[in-house]
């Protein structure tokens, strides 16, 4: 005999496979949805079906969007000599927050990682060439992730980007705000000592 | 300027409504979900109006259900003349886990909790005692939680079963298995103690 009904099996084994996501979880989230009001899980529903159908990827910066070009590559006001590269569109979202860079992105749409078969033929590094070479960029930003995936990717694109002469930086590394130096790891540490700056 | 466009912001939105859901792990979701074939978004969003349109409550024991009587309560095989009380379905999907229990459920539909305006008549005491007075039951389990919340409800539920001169037993108490006696609370020591066995 089921556990459940069909209807409620069937949304726990959806929701499960979200990342993070156990049964019981998903268990606790059908039965959340079971006491709201219908409409409640009519918007859920709606609102998963425009995710599918209105979302594209920009051709230009290979950001998701809803229109292509998106609004970024669209603003006339934004510096198009810049290009921030990231790894993913959130990594973008998080950089917009600072409202620190008006330049433009590109998204590679993850890091290398060879033995999860991300190899430089699956991230959208001849996209990024072909902006690089054809829209007279003079600075590349690499904010890429600083662990080792995001490490190999920087090393990689900075051979490939060297014959190109343009200025390719990479984002600061050293201590958070609001850290404490007495927990601070060691490569943290001896980051922030190199990058060290007069004031 | 938006940090996502609409359709992922919404869905965002969304996603944060479930419980101990915040932002961070609605983004995740999302994000998820983006990577996913179109035809896994479908199935989730079909899933979620199934989820509405197809599950209703069983009149008798007030369970979520696709029919009305739910599989338990027309289940011929199963003992009539006991009902097992519980404050939720899942708590009830619990207990057929254990594949121990034969007889009929009750879901009250939560647990008495003046605070938070969960009062007698919000919970379906006034079903459970049309089925004890017409159905010849002969035991009330009431396996409520025992928190402060369940025990206030199982206090109640004894004063009215009382002049109905039914058997009313609850669930024991003591240590759960794989636990350890050095950790364990006073109460639960102390109960198990009281409820101690002869062997």
């Amino acid at each position: 005999m089921p556990k459940f009904p069909e209807p409620i099996s069937n949304l726990i084994n959806e929701f499960n496979k979200l990342p993070g996501i156990g049964p019981k979880t998903s268990e606790r989230f059908v039965f959340y949805l079971l006491k709201q009001p219908k409409e409640e899980i009519s918007r859920l529903s709606q609102v998963l079906e425009n995710l599918k159908d209105k979302i594209t990827y920009c051709s230009a910066c290979q950001n998701i969007s809803e229109k292509n070009p998106c609004y970024i590559c669209s603003d006339q006001r934004r510096d198009k000599k810049v290009i921030c590269v990231v790894a993913e569109s959130h990594d973008m979202a998080s950089i917009e927050n600072t409202g620190e860079y008006k330049g433009l992105y590109h998204v590679l749409g993850g890091d290398l990682n060879p033995l999860e078969g991300i190899t430089p033929d699956r991230l959208k590094i001849k996209e990024l060439l072909a902006r690089v070479k054809n829209d007279g960029v003079k600075e590349i930003i690499l904010a890429l992730n600083p662990d080792l995936e995001g490490e190999s990717t920087i090393l990689y694109l900075t051979k490939i980007l060297k014959p190109l002469n343009i200025k390719t930086t990479r984002l600061a590394r050293g201590l958070p705000m609001g850290s404490d130096l007495e927990y601070a790891d060691e490569v943290t540490l001896s980051n922030a000592l190199k990058g060290r700056l007069e004031i």
